[in-house]
């Protein structure tokens, strides 16, 4: 079985497996895993930002960098099919009292023009004041797609002038900076919090980090052991994180480039595969998905009409190719 | 002065105040206030509903029918510039844990082929579900507009295909009803659940519904009495929307004759002026607004270069036209 | 029917919806209405505080002053049976993210040794900081008992000492000052915020105010409007409660002379009923109160065993004296 | 160094390494785990209840239990130095809306009388109803204490009698079970919900258990994803705790030893150390714990008067009996 559904069921390789069982271990809630605290100042520094706090999952990362710049009762906007606003189960209102709006980017793109139109400054006790624009880069929901640095950067300039926070949800911002070669620091300049996985393309098996300021960071930390997130021995699932960044990162461009063949297999444009995620339209999303199971090829409805594939570390080359030709059978090519 | 800056201003007529002294009251919370019953019957019936609840603002009502039809983590659907969203201070986040999603539509439209895009089913342990729509008619920001009737019963048959509550939030729904000559019951027939004001256009000093079911509104009487609203003696409010609703209905239709007058002298179509708000770019908002005021116009702004005039009880017609006179002068015309 | 259920059973007197239909009114939303105005600097000067906040209701009020003084995930510590645990349907929790630890104090009173050994100081990201201490006076579930200013002053200096506020649920603080004679400046200095209640006793329809510093009061101006209790022309409401003010505070009196009445009618020794408020245990509550209905006196069963009976100012000393001699011989005396 | 500060800072041995290192994973979101839900089915077993689900700390296993058996709105009643409403950050209130009343029970034990006098019913829409009782077995702060199973059974018979749930934090229940020899089944007998935590006295580095009905498990894995509780391939944690299960259960009788030898050695009464927790009150704690340090012996001052002592995995018998010989000569004996 080659399985397309997502990134998130890389299995952690042996090497890193090796690397989880001989971490340095300390009691974290006491700040004394030396692994993870390594682990954090590391990714802090590849963003340039002052500090970097280990989470469970990518969910809890984005609800505590929302919620360090944006207050209950205030709101950020983001475009309307991001992960925050329709995969992390309403958190941020439920968890946070935020509360959103949205635009719709085509592709899910900045749209400068509808943020600036919705944009809010404080006005006095009766209007929700806009705290932050949150941006997904890569985005998931739409294809994988890389938001271009020079839309972020623009941004970055308006959301300054307008006292405004820039939030990154960088589950797959690895991909994006393997895509594009946009240095890591870039993104670290054109935003004040950002959340990154581990455990998506990388290939750790848990764990993502919210990355910010050390204020932001010593408030989440708080936040984050309210949530029930302070876990204690954490460097055995640090040193996989560490493994990941180590070795795991350059080769992402394999997985874009499975991506391209399977996305030409289903006759779509290769240029528009921008990443590690294929969506394509189907009239017949659920049989399409099952046929290709018949023929060993897991892929995924995220949608009545919608196909979805994702390439990753347990999907060698061969993989992607035998799948290409199932696929492209399929689809009568 | 004329005061043109908000219909909530208007204060309670000798009429009104007579009837309120004389009201027969007892205490609410034991559900022993016959003016209040009366009055939350009577408005139910109008809409065809079966009860009501009032309650102090029309940002509880919102509050109650929106969380009468979308749980904590389930979403709520709605223009980008409504009431909901931008000025009842973040409370559906921070108070009923809801999160939003929104589209813009042109002067507070609906658009249902907007609303179809990010409309999202219940799909399992990740995605957070569109539990309604919500709508609001007329549409305070944009200028007063009416949502048409048939827009209103397209989004109803779509929602019930799918799954879908409707909240409309009527605050100055009165008004829509006189300028287009809908019966309130067509309303009540495309909504699950509304809210109405008495104290907008109506004139009452304090009071809102929320119009439901039977067990909408038995549920949002627990919810009125966590969130302060559990008032006792309210027939004495109650007894002044009573005299509103047998008064001040009908001649809602002379604050519109006067917003088109006030339309006109700032050189807006009079077309485009749906009923009491008139809505007007001007590149000197806070400045036209200072001259204004101290030509004995009083007018507020509402954005750096929006300025916002509403026509109502406590303006009459030679009112209008002495402002009129003076804003088409400032405007230059 | 002698009605004995509740004081905020009372019905606005003549005079006062005289006052009422006479009231100067605005948008209070605006901060407009100068009734309001006035009474709530009036009452703020009662207790030496800089500003005060009216409210719909006292539930409102407690928790907007609660909240003033205790953030999410910090607590509060209260008698077991305070009327802020047990009768606001949990909105500390549900509305403000706040905790409660409880001791039990005979008949309500403070029990400083029980705070002591619960308090918490701030003590690193683990542990829940205690914040503040709430006290009811007089205390409503304890049978309107009297808490002495010399109690409240021992907590107090033993709050400053250890960095912990201390907020008052005053809704029947007007009888406690009546009953003792202690001035209300003297509750105000043992205070850091309160919440007052003008329609209990005092016989006002709606109605209670926070009290307490210009900050906390701007910041739950606010917090008001977010639950939906920023309320429009409540001169209407405010006249009330000025009127009841000037009125109806010393004639509190004449209640407690009643509700003494009424004890000794049923077997209780006068020197226990502290206020307004009588609770007596019988075997038989539900029947009991029946039997009183049956007899033109109505009268609450608050539990299986225990039945609670309160004057106020619709019950006049003939009422009084025909409800004892009912209640005696109902009681078998 | 001894370290004897608490037992979450055990370490991972080789062999727990090496199963996790060994561990089959897959994606737990996707239910696909084999490890985890290996281990989620052995500990609902154990207990006799339908279901369990692994969470990434002891305090998300709480809060999701509580919430399970307590509504937003409700309360749960709790002893006053309880883990619960003392040590997690007030998430009950600030993530669950919960609200909290507590007895003070001698040794953290159950007053099942003062619970009786607390207990409020369903009496309409005023008052908070008791929706569960949480019991904490053993006791953090009450030094190890063990409830006596004849009271949690009597607690049980109270609350089934009442319409009200049990929830038992279990966080160290396995110190309970090995302590007095009551079989895990009778705990799971006793109980609605319970949490229990696989990183204490266990040993594995991370992961607690959630355990009750199949439908609160359910509900519980949609809340756990909220709190960003949803990890992916947890069968690399969840093979530490089923090491630790097989392994190091029986041999916290050995913690139990050390920790009366140390006991002793402070100057205690043996009988009085139920399990692997010493609590010993110092005039000095802060400079008791500085000298201790000093001689190779970390433990903690858990209050200004107040040293707190755990063993563990990590402490073995002569690490015990050297400590011992240090404490025992810093306290003058």
């Amino acid at each position: 079985m080659i399985d397309l559904r997502s990134d998130t069921l890389t299995r952690p390789t042996d090497a890193m497996r090796e690397a989880m069982a001989r971490a340095e271990v300390g009691d974290d809630v006491y700040g004394e895993d030396p692994t993870v605290a390594a682990l954090e100042e590391r990714v802090a520094g590849m963003f340039g930002h002052e500090a970097a706090l280990f989470t469970p999952t990518g969910s809890m990362a984005n609800v505590l960098a929302v919620a360090s710049v944006v207050s209950p009762g205030e709101e950020v906007l983001c475009d309307s099919s991001a992960h925050i606003a329709r995969a992390e189960l309403g958190a941020h209102g439920a968890i946070s009292g935020i509360t959103m709006r949205t635009w719709t980017g085509e592709r899910g793109q900045l749209d400068l023009a509808a943020i600036e139109a919705m944009y809010a400054p404080d006005m006095g006790p009766f209007f929700v004041r806009t705290a932050a624009v949150s941006v997904e880069n890569t985005h998931n929901f739409a294809g994988g797609a890389v938001l271009p640095i020079e839309d972020l950067r623009a941004l970055r300039s308006w959301a300054e002038a307008n006292e405004t926070k820039v939030h990154l949800d960088g589950a797959r911002l690895w991909n994006a900076h393997v895509a594009t070669g946009t240095p890591l620091a870039d993104y670290g300049r054109v935003t004040d919090v950002l959340a990154v996985c581990l455990s998506k393309g990388l290939g750790a098996p848990i764990g993502s980090l919210m990355v910010g300021s050390a204020d932001a960071i010593a408030e989440a930390r708080v936040r984050r052991k309210r949530m029930g997130g302070g876990m204690r021995q954490v460097g055995v699932l640090a040193a996989a994180g560490a493994y990941a960044l180590d070795h795991h990162v350059e080769r992402l461009a394999d997985d874009h480039a499975n991506a391209r063949l399977l996305g030409e297999a289903l006759g779509l444009d290769p240029e528009d595969i921008d990443t590690n995620i294929v969506v394509v339209e189907r009239p017949d999303a659920a049989s399409f998905v099952e046929r290709a199971a018949a023929d060993g090829v897991r892929i995924a409805a995220v949608g009545p009409r919608t196909v979805r594939l994702v390439t990753h570390l347990d999907v060698s080359r061969p993989d992607a190719e035998r799948a290409a030709a199932v696929l492209s059978r399929l689809a009568g090519r």
